[in-house]
């Protein structure tokens, strides 16, 4: 029986190749990089087949599949040859995308217009569940609430009006509200709030996030452990982002830069153990499109004082890392709710700058946990 | 009980750092950064305390080592204030350096002069056991030879006066026979033929190497780990060494570059799982003194085949990354010698970028394994 | 007869190294390395010599220049050496410096102390001329003001105790007022206004600025040109400039970020002869020191299109290459003033980042226009 | 009258961007990104126009220029647009290709041949002249004989049959001798020898060379000028270079390599002045295809002997950055033909890493030269 995959953002750019890439792997026209859910460890693992995963969405923008697709392949993501042989699945993808959580409406008619979006979404498509993905642009910071800290106060304060809540946690909140598992691949609240965990559990689901760990952050969970363990101090790592595209543009903005830049930071320092001078600069340059180029300096004391110096610059296009990770998520999350998993899944952290639920921050140690988890459970029948 | 720490190569920058810093680290006029062993994991292991280790050697030259000191102070090596707290420590060092093994003798002559050198450090400083660290410049590739392969074969040879060993090995030769331990911290041959393992059998006598994973190397077995378990597959991974120092000159010459680079390779092919593209150059830049510069670029192809690029630049000295690592093994080893150990001391192979006795490649597993082994050992009474 | 140096921020780092500096090489204890004025072609111009070049200045704080100058020793940009040499100098100038401009007075009382002070110094001395070279920490930001566009308006302004002016420009006004050259080497407001233009041509007095050209935009002024004459077309230029020491501290705060990043765009904008995309930032890292490390990426089209890309990594020493830049400039100032030079002195463009009176942003071409000049200039008798 | 520009190695990947980018310019199908020639300063010169210029030439392999194009255009060198519209070109100057230079003849004869092909070329076209470009693969570097010296002992040698010449050299004879202006775009031997020298002047034909400054080298010939006008000492500039592609393929052969090499290391010391440590590597790395990375580290001394260091990143598709300037060359060597000049052209000394007939390296006064040289030619009619 299929699996639902609902992109939070469906017309983007991740989502756009999280669309290509599962209807390539169907048919067998694209090899299997990038999957960690492909890696021989996980070969007894019972994984939801690529062509057993259909996808539908929300966006707010109206910019069709197909043509999105054509930029990501002039912008040298895709393969030239992507477009011809996903071109009906892109068609037929794209008639599944509702409109997004916008203005004028308030927080508990977006939940109910949500919901029943994706309960349409799985009767139309005959799914065995549907797994919500926040792949939109990242919010700005949302202040802590008290309707943030408990189910009862949250549903007193969305029962009176009150906007407590943005758009990321209504989805969460919709997801989980009617059963179905919620990831937030973003920085934005989503469902890190201690109201929608009791909402899951009390749904009984599994949910996971946050913010897809693509590149800058990737390294540092390898090269943190790394000085921990040689006991280098580190005393500063500095760095700027440029980023083109539409996650640049927006990132760019001061107040979700700052939502970035919290959860990297939160992220070096758990995985040093200590706090250490990391200013990071996010900035957008047109020029670069879909790809972005992270530089960093590190520096550090050897033995004696000795300064020494550490610097990295890496070019990747975020959509080509970001996507199969979208994907692994969806088959191990589909596996979690088939097993009866509940609540955060802390054993997903290897994908995340910022776990939910764990509070382990080196790269291989959370490859074991994953590894140990995936191959532990057992679909209830 | 004092240990006995025998460099070979003892008037080295190396050498002289790792000396400089024992004295100033048993008058607690050092932090402890760059020290393995002083990880709080490794808290309750007893490991010989630094004012217990005396240190001694061989050389070919005859600076002094407050001469070398110095150097490595204008150099940014070691702070200023190490010349005046250390001079009387490198001035009785001085004393215990004896001549190594050049033209003129036998391999039989240089074995029996080496181990009588050993016998009378022990003696005159009332030692425990000596522990033998090569930290001289890379040797030249040794041919593979016949009598590489038995201990029988290799003693028939020497007693016939062929010239089967390079001096490494007979430093090997010379102190594992004694039934004192051996480490190799560089690439040479060494300890590492099958032979000498007989021997250290033999004398139920353990040794260590090779080839100290001081920069370069360390990045790689922290990176090669974290494309495998990404599913990110590596297509080239080139580099450039820019070396300083005598160490760099020695490395320039063609044939002991092919050493070092081998022993690269090897790392970087068994921490992949498979063949990549992966030319790397040293070269020898005088005005870079006692400092490195390593230029790393890594391609590799995320999903779909998208190529991206990481690039990475090192500027280490690799004196001050090197002596922590040799102190480091003189405890642990030290510790091994107490408590039985006999053989290849597979458990270190955290310290070495191509480790005897064991295959793991990847960092955090070599951790693991050092941890284990190191807090489970139980020094015989 | 001797000529004044007086520094406005005469207590900094780069003060200390003017000083320091003009100390060693009159007593021939330092090579000419990063002295433009000594370059062969100019061997025939008249400059003072060093041992002519007397040393005072203000400032607001009270640190001694032996202590700046021991710090710079520790931070690898002073020879260890310097401190033997210099400490009478060193002595002797501090004697020379007095309190810069603070609060607690208006424009015109300070205008007046300051003049008082330079007096005192030219008499104690007994110096031909005294230069005022302004190497404070830069200033914010300075609205437009219509008293800056005339001396009229700008003598009302004062009279009627308007604060019209910051610091930077009541040190210009006193300087050209009585007769003394003034170089701003900071982007500060400085003498950069049409009314102090007017008092430098009333007075017959020259002047010069701005933003002393070091590091990333020496790079920019030879690098722009170079893709104009290959008529290659730079799409992006991105940096970021990492600081530390004083200088990073100040820098990091908004305001004076935007004074110097207002200088850098117009540099690029005008050598390239077009506008590019060029974020840069600027970052207070504590642990550099005295260093500095700017990253630049700079895209760009070849034939058909073809995107490509330039990467610097500058690793520097700020006070280290502005130091005989403001010697350099002190050297050529007093050969300007005693050869008649009167207003801004465009032939100094090569030194600085927006310079005043040329637009010509080419280093060669500055450098040509220099050459030309200065080896032309004949001093009046 | 259309001129003839005949390419040896026309079917490589530069000869193929030069031929598709013609039929591009000449259907004004491309910006003229790249081409110096289309700067405003030479509005005034009368060059032949991309419609006049027909392609021909000689290679040893058989490869069509089509397939040659589409790999281009996977590679990312030309726009996928490109294909459609060069079709019928590309087929056309595919018919214009003759064999190369191979083995089974000997020097008169391929000389016989090559003027044979190329009169036949001319005639066919109706072309003004033959501009024969040299854009095959570098040559093993050639050692000095003394017929290289005087035309007169070089007709000797060939006359009796001895092979003095390598393939380059035999195409620059041939040309010359038949009247035709030679362009040497590689460091191959060409045209640089005494002998054929005296043979240009005695047929009244320019030529021009060598070695196509399109990357490294060019940033080396603003960056050294700007460390000598600003008096910094740079005491070594280290590089790699890494290249995929079939250049990358025979460059990593030592004798090559070796050629290359020379060719830097004399351009460096010619642009600083003085000698200076320059190690530079190449490597081949297939997974690069059309592109190159050089890597450099320059360290240089500041005021006071203070180290500094500049990292240099180069990220560039050869072809792309050659292609306009074989075109260049083409209009500006078929001006100078136009205009009578005889022997080599130094004015174009703009364009190559060692410039035949000039002594001048900064890129500026190239750039000077050029101009002044260009716009002061007048056709003769």
């Amino acid at each position: 029986m299929a699996v639902g995959l609902w992109l939070v953002g469906a017309r983007g750019s991740l989502a756009t190749t999280v669309t290509t890439g599962l209807s390539l792997l169907s048919q067998h026209a694209a090899s299997s990089h990038g999957l960690v859910s492909e890696l021989p460890v996980f070969g007894d693992v019972e994984l939801p087949g690529y062509d057993e995963i259909v996808v539908g969405g929300h966006d707010v923008v109206d910019v069709s599949l197909r043509k999105r697709a054509e930029s990501l392949v002039s912008g040298g993501v895709l393969p030239q040859t992507a477009l011809a042989l996903t071109d009906s699945t892109l068609g037929e993808a794209d008639g599944r995308i509702r409109f997004g959580i916008g203005d004028g409406e308030n927080a508990r008619q977006s939940i109910t217009r949500v919901q029943r979006d994706l309960e349409e979404f799985r009767q139309a498509n005959n799914l065995e569940t549907v797994i919500v993905v926040n792949v939109s642009s990242t919010e700005a910071v949302v202040e802590p609430h008290l309707a943030h800290d408990s189910l009862q106060a949250l549903d007193v304060a969305l029962d009176a009006g009150e906007a407590v809540l943005p758009p990321s946690s209504l989805y969460a909140y919709a997801a989980l509200d009617a059963g179905f598992p919620f990831v937030d691949f973003t920085p934005s609240l989503g469902a890190s709030i201690a109201a929608l965990d009791q909402l899951a559990r009390a749904r009984r689901v599994a949910y996971a996030g946050r913010d897809g760990k693509t590149g800058e952050t990737l390294l540092k969970a390898v090269l943190a452990p790394m000085f921990v363990q040689r006991n280098l101090r580190v005393t500063s790592w500095a760095g700027l982002n440029l980023l083109g595209g539409g996650d640049g543009r927006s990132l760019a903005e001061d107040d979700r830069k700052s939502a970035k830049l919290t959860s990297k930071a939160r992220s070096l320092r758990e995985g040093l153990g200590y706090e250490v001078d990391a200013p990071v600069g996010i900035e957008y340059v047109e020029d670069m499109n879909e790809w972005k180029t992270a530089w960093n300096q590190v520096r550090f004391q050897g033995f004696l004082g000795t300064p020494m110096t550490l610097q990295l610059t890496w070019q990747g296009c975020d959509s080509a890392l970001a996507a199969p990770l979208v994907i692994d998520l969806v088959r191990f999350v589909a596996l979690a709710q088939r097993s009866g998993e509940v609540g955060a899944l802390d054993a997903l952290a290897f994908f995340f700058k910022d776990p939910l639920g764990g509070d382990e921050h080196g790269l291989v140690r959370q490859f074991d946990r994953l590894t140990e988890w995936a191959t532990a459970l057992e679909p209830l029948t």
